[in-house]
């Protein structure tokens, strides 16, 4: 007999099932005991009555994998209003060794730590498994959007021999008895590959040695990274932005719906515009000193409660952000060269994406790098191919653990992280 | 005016239109000048008869990027049937140096080194540009086939504490002062995430220290990864494997139609049941000793030949491998337990995945350590897992380089990969 999930079984009353799962709970009363399994598409009600059964199920805890093969009957307090009855139960795998916090209880009641820990299991809580099943939707999304919009999916290394984006926040290695660099983004070469297909995008870990401990900072995190060519300037890598995270809500409503009602959240609408302000006007909304060269996250949040509250709107474009702050292959604004090309979105006040045009002349990256008193050496690689002739390009990169948080309402990136890595964790 | 594609030509017979791209390459002639611009969408030919435009034309070389402006001409003998004359042609960067080989040659005539060491141009040829979108669409198709059979996404650490296959080939690095190293395989994260959504796939990189150098070795290369749980045995992996299979190839032969015919191959077909010997009998087709543990390339040779001849398939399954040579992790054949429930996939005489049953036991996992005399420990967070009821399960690893590099006929994994990582090459 083929075995069935959880949520086919409405469409077998009165006939015998198999399904298998994990035994998320029993409850042994006196003359019934009540089996509750978890399989891949919910929960399934087990009502036993035999005594060889109740005793056998007395020797199998919490999480033992079994397989049951039981009549379906319907009944109307049952979820989905029915059960299983008459069952026969046999374990597909010795008894388990119930794990350090309850996974049928409403809420997860241990620590953070103590879940982050205990992960293999933690994660088979429906609220943290949810969140997970949100990502995967949410990426499915960003290829999506992307894919409809003729970007081509490239793979790029992510052992270098120099850094990304500055000395700093580097994590060293020995390649074969050379010094290398875990990749901090795939910057340079998203933008190599514009030369190439003139659109493309990238989903992969980067690697930031972060010295500090914080609630949005993992030291590996996945990057949703797009590219293309050929723009005006960063308002057309903005218009695919706003559609990329258009799609991706659209996915995540579509596909983790389910998820999402576990969770008690609704994605939220993206507008058809949303609105922009200028850097300098951020500062003044967000009552910083005119001098301000960056927004910190106070300024971030206030801006956010400015969006929703005049424009309805849960994400915020900040542009022209100062070149000062930006990294040295930041186009700057043509009429205002202190200021940039450069944007960041706000999503609920936390930044999440960053992104902007490129320098795409050579000579202008001599010209940026000698600025800042920066050798060229270490891009030289990456910087010839600017002299073989690429057009104007910008591009994004958004976080994934800080979307699904900001979008879920988790206050740290490690509750929507499977396995998170940082200044501490380096385990499961 | 807004920009169009070149393969959008044909339906603006009459009308002016703007292009952009890449000089292709210029012909000039006497009394005429021919412009072939490149863009994504592949060629167009430009006619300039206009002194004052050809004298410009003159001082940007191939490669350089420009802007056409131009009225669409039918023209039975130009590509596609039409051409674009009375052209203005403004430059969107400096003019170009050319790359050190010639892009606008039927085939990239450098050297594979020359062509490595000058990757962001040699890859804009379309003989390499094409087999990476060969590439992208088989990752596609690989998504598709998992994601219509419930499979959830997922992102695993990169870093770990310890090795996941054995202590050789590892790229060591420095996490915030502590030792760690790069992934070798998911292989150990999508097992414990089989026990929260019993059907997980991941794509992404993992790192092998490979330290000899063949044509079918990378050190990083991009593994398309699957994992599920309450299988029967690895023959429930073998028929996920091969409908995964069909899907990547059906949505390269959709996806990828063009690249396919500037490759000029086609997608081969798979079988609705793939071939499948026992180990056993594969050592007496290759012609091997019957005490060999191991198949060697010319044995996978032998047997892709057999195959093709005896099943018509590009495909062969050889099961059964002995335990020896598997990892710690592998499930037994129960009737013949020096024989495992593992299983190799050769594509045309290569090995391109590898894949079996695992333990599901944690008792399992302990003995099977003991009997190779590896110690517990650097396993333990992983095997603690375990304790905690975790299904039959399998799952299979296809390495991406090979199976593009199989399916277009590259001789070389490196000219199927965007930026290769060997023992000698950590740039660009």
């Amino acid at each position: 007999m083929q075995r069935i999930l959880s949520d086919h079984l409405p469409t077998h009353v009165g006939h015998t099932v198999r399904i298998a799962g994990w035994v998320h709970r029993r409850r042994l009363l006196k003359s019934v005991a009540f089996l509750i399994i978890r399989d891949a598409a919910g929960l399934a009600q087990v009502v036993v009555t035999d005594p060889a059964v109740r005793a056998e199920l007395e020797k199998l805890p919490e999480e033992t994998v079994v397989e049951v093969t039981a009549t379906v009957t319907a009944n109307g307090t049952a979820p989905a209003g029915v059960e299983l009855t008459d069952p026969t139960v046999r374990p597909l795998g010795p008894p388990a060794v119930p794990p350090p916090f309850d996974l049928y209880r409403p809420a997860l009641t241990a620590s953070l730590p103590t879940q982050l820990d205990n992960a293999p299991t933690a994660l088979r809580h429906p609220s943290r498994s949810a969140a997970l099943r949100v990502s995967a939707a949410a990426v499915a999304g960003f290829r999506a959007a992307l894919d409809a919009r003729d970007f081509v999916e490239v793979h790029t290394p992510k052992v270098v021999s120099s850094s990304t984006e500055s000395g700093a926040n580097v994590f060293a290695l020995d390649w074969f008895g050379r010094p290398a660099y875990l990749a901090q983004s795939p910057q340079f070469y998203k933008q190599l590959m514009v030369g190439v297909f003139e659109r493309v995008y990238e989903v992969g870990p980067v690697f930031r040695a972060e010295p500090h401990d914080t609630v949005r900072h993992l030291a590996q995190y996945t990057s949703l990274d797009a590219e293309l060519g050929f723009v005006a300037d960063h308002s057309d890598v903005m218009r695919v932005l706003r559609d990329t995270l258009e799609g991706m809500l659209g996915v995540v409503g579509e596909r983790a719906a389910g998820a999402l009602a576990t969770l008690g959240v609704t994605a939220p609408q993206v507008p058809a515009e949303i609105p922009a302000v200028h850097f300098t006007e951020a500062l003044t909304l967000a009552g910083a000193p005119a001098d301000e060269p960056d927004l910190a996250p106070a300024h971030e949040r206030t801006l956010g409660e400015w969006a929703l509250r005049e424009h309805g709107s849960d994400f915020l474009f900040v542009t022209g952000y100062p070149m000062a702050k930006r990294p040295f292959y930041t186009h700057p604004d043509p009429a205002r060269p202190a200021y940039s090309n450069g944007f960041d979105l706000l999503f609920r006040g936390v930044e999440l994406v960053t992104g902007g045009q490129r320098l795409h002349r050579h000579g202008d990256y001599l010209a940026a790098l000698a600025a800042r008193g920066e050798p060229v050496e270490p891009y030289a690689g990456y910087l010839d191919a600017f002299r073989h002739g690429m057009p104007p390009h910008g591009g994004f990169a958004i976080g994934l653990e800080r979307f699904v948080a900001r979008l879920v309402g988790a206050a740290n990136v490690r509750e929507v992280t499977a396995f998170p890595r940082d200044l501490h964790r380096l385990t499961p």
